[in-house]
């Protein structure tokens, strides 16, 4: 029932053999790897907005520009320095990989724990902010906000689960149609303004001028638009996956991807000032500007539509990093294994669930709103920048190859740029959520550490070396003991202690009563069974069956010889109907679960099914 | 960790013997009976009042007199034929008995069915009542108002499962404190308004006259004023439990009891007529009454508090009552056997926890609203009534005891007069709810039966004869057949390995590998074992291991002969931290299950324990 409930859910399963490697010419890696760091561009603006809006009020509009020329420029730094991981680890060089390989394995983890925070947030992001965005055109459905991103998620999981990767080639048209009606709409706009300047903006407000002007105000603005930046990392981890020549594939990507970022979020900063955008929640900055340049026309619903879907395709990119950086992770025992073990369909299907999880609970708590989870954000897509610049710094020191000297000052020139803009993002984000992340980096890192402990204990107590194999004693006989719990005289507990006794002659039956009629009662019937099998029969004024039972078990361990197994064969009737389960004490469930936990013995589950009828 | 959180929040548990019975006399056994009855007129009136003045506006306060009357009417007859029960089963006749004895067992489940129904709803609609009661005295609550109900739920089930029963005698000082106070506002009002007049009422609302007088009007209000009556059987259910003469003191206390319902409901009825209490939700009518008599003042408070503390103790009637029957329905094989047995402290914890739960989400689907509870509520308690009622007929028909005839008559006008209410409530509330009662109340029946059916079935398949335990060959000798599913060559399977041999020489070890190279590998390091055990292994493309599995445990059992038994020894690995469990798979654990469930094998569980260090 549950194999065919799965096979409508996620399509039958596939073999091994079939696992594909379809690699990307550059049209269609650009479309891959643009959705995530492009769909950013759908909230930075509006996010550097609020912050410059509550303090210096119409002031905001000038000091937009500036501050997202700032940004221009550490995106240009981002890129230089990401061209060089992809020349240095063609064979794909996420930042855990290069922080793990060059810094040291403590600092690997870190900038995984940070990329998988990341990874989280971008799905809580991205399916609130592509669902804001359907609000904006659709207002009414603002009272289904939350409902409406748990079920973008939820089809999401239900979609990677099936195994999307093969299919996503049909996601590159929405990629480019945002892209072009992004493009049209800046440059239709920056025509239109300039002839006939600029409409009534769409949201009429009266901007208060609540504060001053301040350093610390243009910082906050900047970490606020670095949110921009995020998704910029994907190319580098993805290098393999290109096309041959696939390095000069990646580095086209790369820069194109950036030339893309620098023109829509540059585009999009200059027409908010323009068009007077204020950042109120609904409608988006975006839309506001779409109105402006367009009305409400045919344009303003296609930038709508194409802004929700880049933002869920930019979801849909997480579904893709998180369960292959938890393979990576749990491939070297960082991580449960189940993460690393290939669902029905190929797809690291325990990954894909427990980011839907997780992100899940998070649109809830933060009730599905952008604008309080990109502080979480940020942080960790800086922090693993840094930690991968830094290996980057330390790679090519070791490797002395031509020319490193200028290399590594590249990527030390992006250490420097990225760790001052990490302290600002903690310091400036740190009240608004950046504690939490703050907080929970650690703690996975400490996680991840137990699990490797853990893993290395276990397989280093149950290894046994090939060598030894011929050494195993696989013949040696013991003798046995075996114990049969009984709770009266019926068919089950006779067959259950005619197999024990079938067994070995040192069969115990032991028997917890309740009550002391229904102990005087087993007693009776056991002389007529006239056997020497020994009842051990117990009273339980306190009704509890489990403990006395361990007890009496226990007493028989410490007897027993150290030639001896112990064997507790539990008799258990087995019902078919599904709610018959119900109407029997599952006491021989707690019994095996308990003995196994707790005690060396084996446990014996002896059925007894019963007639359906 | 569990046992000691239980006993943190139920008490060290008690031993049998320490069962103890404390028989009532008439002060207690009044305060004890009485909580659930005339904790009804909190409402009763209200639910009057709700019809009439929807239907007839300001003329409502003339027929709610003729409406209590009626309602009062019924009381007498009900009183009288309940004198009749307590006389003819001093044992303790609940209307499950009654109509199981003389009607049938169809009768007494339908009987028992609707008391079950009636006992949730009396907890789910006397907690929202005197949760009212409390928010009309301090209105800020009424935001958290499921909240609190929920919880009120929470601290009864609590203080039930510790065993409440014994300590309920100081529960009697506020059931006579509200008797007394009701009384006093009652007769203190009565004079008052006869005197100076009434004060202008608290509640100041235009009531419109919006349709007319007609007979459905004043047989809706009839049925609604009928839940005024519900509890009125608690009595009857516990003769065995008064002090002796038992049968002349439980008479006394439903003579009482009746007495005080006629007093308390009369002069509600009376002075919500006079003060223009009108029904609004908060405050209530009896608020309403209070605030006219004494002024927002101490006694206006007292009235508030003791209206809530015996809707709480009406609340708590059913944590006593609902328990119970299920036990003695329970001891009949009509319900699960886990009602019919003592949790640690004596209580029945099992069907105190299911009360609670299934009341707890009738207040969140009714968001504790009292008013849209009780339409579920009078169904069950006349239909109870009626079944009890006319057993009574045929019980004295049977016994033709010395003037049956006379006792015969009044019973059956009983039956007469609640079927005519029945079927009048089940009339006029179907719509609002009786209609849940009316579906509910066959599928519970219809549950019981497939219960008790079920249980004699098992009894059937498992029961030995006294005469046949001799002949039961207990030593009889099978050959063994062991299989030891594994995945590797690890210590752990070569333990199990081990244990499989030394019972038997037929070891089939199982091996399902979801990679060939694991296959290859297991295959090679079997040849230095150096064993005669047969290796099956397979290669499994979809990855499935479970499913494989069992086909070749299968097949080995359709080759098995008659004589032989087969036994799957499953070896695991037992970590003793409490998260390690989750980082290893758990195929094993379903394994046993599946096989457990669908073969006819001895499940083994192998433990291999890990070091903790």
């Amino acid at each position: 029932m549950i194999k065919e409930f799965l096979d409508v859910i996620t399509g039958e399963p596939l073999a091994n053999e079939q696992t594909g490697h379809e690699k990307y010419n550059v049209p269609f890696g650009l479309a891959i790897m643009a959705s995530d760091a492009i769909s950013s561009v759908a909230y930075a603006a509006e996010e550097i907005l609020i912050v410059l809006i509550a303090g210096i009020g119409l002031m905001a509009y000038t000091w937009l520009g500036w501050v997202s020329l700032a940004i221009i420029g550490l995106l240009f730094i981002l890129t230089v320095s990401y061209l060089q991981i992809i020349r240095a680890y063609p064979q794909g060089g996420g930042a855990y990989i290069v922080a793990k390989e060059n810094i040291g394995v403590k600092a690997g983890l870190i900038a995984a724990a940070a990329l998988l925070i990341d990874y989280i947030l971008t799905v809580a992001v991205s399916a609130s902010a592509g669902v804001a965005a359907i609000i904006s055109a659709f207002p009414q459905l603002n009272t289904h906000k939350v409902l409406l991103v748990v079920c973008l998620i939820t089809i999401l999981t239900i979609l990677n689960l099936r195994g999307i990767s093969e299919s996503s080639k049909i996601f590159s048209i929405p990629t480019y149609l945002f892209m072009i009606s992004m493009i049209f709409m800046i440059i239709y706009g920056l025509i239109r303004v300039s002839l006939y300047g600029a409409p009534p903006p769409m949201v009429q407000q009266q901007v208060k001028l609540t504060g001053e002007l301040s350093i610390f105000l243009i910082l906050r603005a900047f970490s606020s638009g670095c949110s921009a930046l995020t998704g910029l990392e994907a190319v580098s981890n993805s290098v393999p996956n290109f096309k041959e020549p696939s390095q000069r594939n990646a580095k086209l990507v790369m820069i194109l991807l950036s030339t893309l970022i620098l023109f829509i979020f540059g585009g999009t900063s200059i027409l908010a000032r323009f068009y007077h955008a204020i950042p109120v929640g609904y409608p988006t900055v975006v839309a506001q500007i779409a109105y402006g340049v367009f009305g409400k026309g045919f344009m303003f619903y296609v930038i709508q539509i194409t802004t929700a879907v880049i933002l869920i395709m930019a979801c849909n990119t997480a579904f893709t990093g998180f369960p292959m950086l938890m393979y990576v992770v749990g491939k070297d025992g960082f991580a449960p294994r189940q993460f690393t073990i290939r669902g029905r369909r190929l797809s690291f299907s325990t990954g894909i669930v427990a980011l839907s999880i997780v992100a899940g609970i998070l649109v809830i708590i933060f009730n599905a709103t952008t604008h309080r989870l990109i502080p979480l954000y940020s942080v960790g897509v800086f922090l693993s920048f840094t930690l991968a610049q830094t290996g980057m710094v330390i790679h090519w020191r070791k490797s002395k190859e031509s020319g490193w000297k200028k290399r590594a000052f590249i990527n030390g020139f992006g250490v420097v740029i990225t760790i001052i803009t990490t302290v600002i993002i903690v310091f400036e984000k740190f009240t608004e959520g950046a504690w939490i992340v703050a907080i929970l980096i650690p703690i996975i890192v400490y996680g991840m550490s137990s699990t490797r402990r853990h893993y290395i204990k276990v397989a280093d107590q149950l290894r046994v070396d090939t060598e030894d194999l011929s050494k195993s004693e696989i013949d040696k006989k013991f003798s046995h003991v075996m114990i049969v719990p009984i709770s009266s005289l019926n068919k089950a507990s006779l067959s259950a202690l005619q197999y024990a006794r079938s067994i070995t002659d040192t069969v115990i039956a032991i028997n917890i009563s309740p009550s002391k009629k229904s102990l005087d009662k087993l007693k009776t019937r056991w002389k007529e069974l006239n056997t020497d099998i020994v009842l051990v029969a117990k009273y339980s004024p306190y009704r509890a069956v489990v403990t006395p039972l361990l007890n009496s078990i226990s007493e028989i361990i410490n007897a027993a010889g150290e030639q001896e197994r112990i064997t507790v064969v539990v008799p258990e009737f087995v019902v078919h109907e599904w709610w018959g389960e119900i109407l029997h004490n599952h006491t021989s469930f707690f019994i095996r679960e308990t003995l196994l936990r707790n005690k060396n013995v084996v446990i014996s589950t002896y059925p007894y099914h019963l007639n359906e009828d």
